[in-house]
């Protein structure tokens, strides 16, 4: 395509823009017009792509970071002949594909975007399972907002991607200079941003990206630009091509205030097609697929689960070519060393930079790999919304928390992973798990390996006892009754370190001749409503115990086994209600009222209200 | 002091490192040893602080934002006369005042840090209080370590001081080469951090952060740096001074093998104390103070409770001179602009950066002013890790998350905060409000800007009926009833949007003569208790109602209350399950169940259930 079709495609692609918004009655049609001539020269010379097989492993990535910018997106698709002039008139309409922010209900959507500074970072993953997983020539295109070089996520891509080296990766910045309420910080010092980009190691091109000549150049000199990733940043201008919002303030994500004469004054509709440049025929390589001989543990040993994390990931990535290690420089710490020293080619050093580790993962997922991600459980906190941003972009992928509650000991609250299974329950479709022992653990870890979503898996810095044989097996959903008569009055529940207190205390009550029930409940999300049931019907009392914040972890789950109308047992809940300082760590579960005593007062408490 | 003396100082920084670390049986005296000419040059020459009052307004601040380094910063205070050397040997003891980690626990702790990457955010809001509020000299020392460089919010912190000309901070920086498993990303080239560092706006300095003259000249070049804040980007080796330790790997994080043998390496027990420069006697500005007028709305009017917020904030603003607001570049939709044009010099524009945001405002309010941090509901995820670390540090700040829930209708997912309620739950010590008039938002604003502790604010995109007078009252704890009659048969509970549905929801059931009683249960954290058990006794059943994620939010809420042995009432729980796409508003409620003919269906099965 020439230039001058290159230009008129970038006027079809505004005028669809706004059509789109204008059908909708909402959207983002200006943010749309400033980058539509960058992505009409990448779509009709640079691109390849080829839209009736996603799934082509050959195939280049497109990630619009600036997801409000989904118009444009559509328009793209229709002038690539993915979807009709009809289906982009349903944008934001019940039920279609074509949502307010671009999500994989489009086959050619890696992953959903909208909140701002997530693209880059996944796109980071993605292009790193290209150099160092599949192994493929496919590049990966990023298209960024200027609003969005605030965010730190942004800079963690910057610096992960320089340093990885990654010239298959372009990101290309739109600086429109205005953002939802007003300038930008930099507005349109290009300079700002290529100083800023360039010590990051990476290679910057600054052009007028109204000017397609010169934006050819540049995908060109990006595609040609060794051992660095490229950042095109281009000089726009928002709502391109309409006077009444062009470089205008107030016309920030709304349709514009007269879509026909805007259509007009764009030169009408127009219906170019574009030959996007197949990509080359590549295959994925090969990924071993064996027997997984799991670590066993002898009972009565002590083992912390965290080892056991890093023994089982091991012998999983032994087994399965697919599997992945990512870690936020505490592999030491959260054991994934183990992975990293066995399978080096397949672990992922990702630094301090939580947002940039758990983004990873979301991107190399999109490439069909099987990530596991870990850190500390309380700096999972620092990703919370790449965590809720990889639900909805249906990721499937694996985070592993260690150092759970205050059982870590001395280190104090800032270590304490309290809130992480709120956290991870309250996002969509995920799994929650929270094992007590090494062999469990392990299990776990093989049972939520191919489970679809977002699994949690959480561990425990300390050492406890191993009470599960190497032969027992436990699934998603499920729990496990230790303690079990028909005389039982009433039922603790425990998961990970207080299921051992959960144990003593019905070995003290025993000794009143209190009978108390036991229930592992190592699935947290989803939670096994049908034991629990049983127990109620059985004991009418609950006593839960959990390492954790009382708002959203397992006490939480338990009730929610009685929200379908059922009458729900008497409960009592141990929960971390304090503000942990130093202390050590049987102390710290003391302190908190979390331990064996604690729990034997609750269950006294419980059965002397009477029934 | 003379610099052989700062040598000797540094030494005894190190040996009470040391033997606070070996006293304790952990810590990190390895990554405190490494900083210690730093910081005893910054304490003997250039910090002013007068320890027996840390109130004092003019003094300076010292953020450890390498909170691990906890045994170097308690040895300092020990060189400055504020802690005894018997109480540097309870560090990390049940009881202590001197936690793993820096908390406020310490009267000269600022904010809590641990969680690496914030201290220099926070450092940033102190210096921006410096600056623009509080209008004095002082001056913003942050210890940063190198590993923490990593974090994109470190980026965000030098973006937005760079951007601010803050020249009141100084960063040091204590590149030691080695984190937590091996290796940083830059080790010891010190240029590639001021490479990065300049380009953001700041002056830096390179130095041997061993050699305590050139450590001098580079504070002093800091204090005379005007419009920029300055880096000092210092080599160091980690565990200095000990051989066993010193630039060794497989150090990190314990004791020193053999203490007494390292104490006498580093030339034995130094008491050296240190007159440290008192602060200019200075006075923070006069904070008006006057009578409270809050916007009022005519019942029967519709208005979003984003509308009202904007409104009572300007009110408050106002009345109040310790009112301060920030945003994270969506005061537009937030409507906390209605703030920025009244009260522009106490308006706050963080771009969108939200752990910059948060960051900004944990800062100001350790120095005492009164925040507003403002974004959407589903953006304040971004910052979880500072909300959470904000309630370590005992902070005192108000947020408000606009957009909840699926009700504000075509944006789609990532737009929705869905996941808000569970993580404010979870938070220690927090509040969490959720108006659903335009009255109550504007009192409920009220009661929270002097509640102790992080308090969160939900509102609204969509107008709501305003169903209150002006002159009615609402406190924290608090809950409304709306419809009570003695024959109620099922409690709708609702709050924000969903309230309004359980309204239409009582009237349609009136209908079918069925008495439903109705809550608002406007104040979700703390919850009340007494008229949610008073609804258990007199109607036996539940149907709560809400826009979020069924996990941590309204319904967990509701059930804590009977978490007390309590029986509880038959609950039906109705929440966002399903994955919500492009739809408008009400559509939104109806996809999602949570509309007012979901309420009444539940309603209707719970009764069916019998009793």
């Amino acid at each position: 395509m020439d230039y001058d079709n290159l230009r008129e495609l970038g006027q079809q692609l505004r005028v669809d823009a706004v059509r789109a918004a204008d059908a909708a009655g909402s959207g983002h049609p200006t943010s749309s017009m400033s980058a539509a001539d960058l992505m009409a020269v990448l779509l009709a010379r640079h691109l390849h792509y080829d839209f009736g097989e996603p799934a082509r492993p050959g195939n280049d990535h497109l990630v619009f970071s600036k997801g409000h910018a989904s118009p444009l997106l559509y328009a793209l698709y229709k002038a690539g002949g993915a979807v009709t002039d009809e289906e982009l008139l349903t944008f934001r309409a019940e039920g279609s594909r074509l949502e307010g922010h671009p999500t994989p209900q489009l086959p050619w959507v890696d992953v959903a975007t909208g909140s701002l500074g997530q693209g880059l970072p996944v796109g980071v993953g993605i292009a790193l399972a290209g150099k160092h997983l599949d192994r493929l020539p496919y590049r990966v295109w990023v298209l960024c907002g200027d609003s969005e070089m605030a965010e730190g996520s942004m800079w963690e891509a910057f610096e992960h991607a320089g340093h990885e080296r990654l010239d298959n990766l372009t990101a290309v910045i739109d600086v429109n200079r205005l953002g939802q309420r007003g300038p930008t910080r930099h507005e349109w010092d290009l300079d700002a941003y290529a100083h800023r980009i360039r010590s990051f190691g990476w290679h910057t091109v600054e052009v007028d990206g109204h000017d397609v000549a010169a934006v050819d150049e540049a995908y060109a000199e990006a595609r040609s630009t060794a051992l660095r990733p490229t950042a095109i940043i281009a000089r726009t201008r928002k709502g391109r091509g309409v006077q009444a919002v062009e470089d205008r303030e107030g016309a920030h994500g709304k349709p514009l205030p007269d879509a026909a004469e805007a259509i007009a004054e764009l030169g009408g509709r127009r219906d170019l097609a574009v030959d996007v440049a197949p990509p080359p025929d590549v295959r994925a390589p090969h990924r071993a697929h064996e027997d997984l001989v799991l670590p066993h543990y002898e009972t009565g040993d002590s083992v912390a689960t965290r080892d056991a994390y890093g023994a089982a990931l091991t012998a999983l990535g032994a087994a399965r070519g697919d599997v992945v290690a990512l870690d936020g420089e505490v592999s030491d710490s959260t054991r994934s060393r183990a992975f990293a020293k066995d399978h080096p080619d397949r672990f992922f050093e990702c630094y301090i930079a939580e947002q940039q580790l758990v983004a990873a993962g979301v991107g190399m997922q999109a490439r069909g790999w099987t990530p596991f991600v870990s850190t500390f459980a309380a700096f999972l906190t620092r990703a919370h919304d790449f965590v809720r941003m990889a639900a909805v972009s249906r990721a499937s992928l694996n985070f592993a928390g260690s150092h759970a509650g205050v059982a870590i000991g001395e280190d104090g609250p800032s270590q304490m992973g309290l809130e992480d299974l709120a956290m991870f329950r309250a996002v969509h479709d995920s799994t929650v798990l929270y094992p007590c022992d090494a062999n469990q653990t392990a299990r776990l870890m093989s049972a939520m390996t191919d489970r679809p979503g977002v699994n949690y898996l959480r561990t425990s810095r300390g050492a406890t006892p191993v009470i599960y044989g190497p032969e027992e097996r436990f699934q998603v959903g499920g729990s496990t009754v230790l303690r079990s008569s028909d005389a039982d009055q009433v039922t603790l529940i425990g998961a990970g370190v207080t299921l051992h207190e959960a144990l003593a205390a019905a070995d003290r009550l025993a000794e009143e001749d209190i009978a108390a029930r036991v229930i592992d409940l190592y699935s947290v999300k989803p939670v096994d409503a049908e034991t629990l049931h049983t127990a109620a019907d059985a004991t009418g009392r609950f006593v839960t115990v959990e390492d954790h914040r009382p708002e959203g972890g397992l006490g939480d789950a338990v009730l929610e086994a009685f929200t379908d109308g059922r009458r729900a047992p008497r409960v009592a809940r141990l929960a971390v209600r304090n503000l942990p300082a130093s202390a050590g760590a049987e102390r710290q579960l003391a302190i908190a009222g979390i331990d064996a005593e604690a729990i034997v007062g609750a269950a006294r408490r419980l059965l002397a209200a009477g029934d």
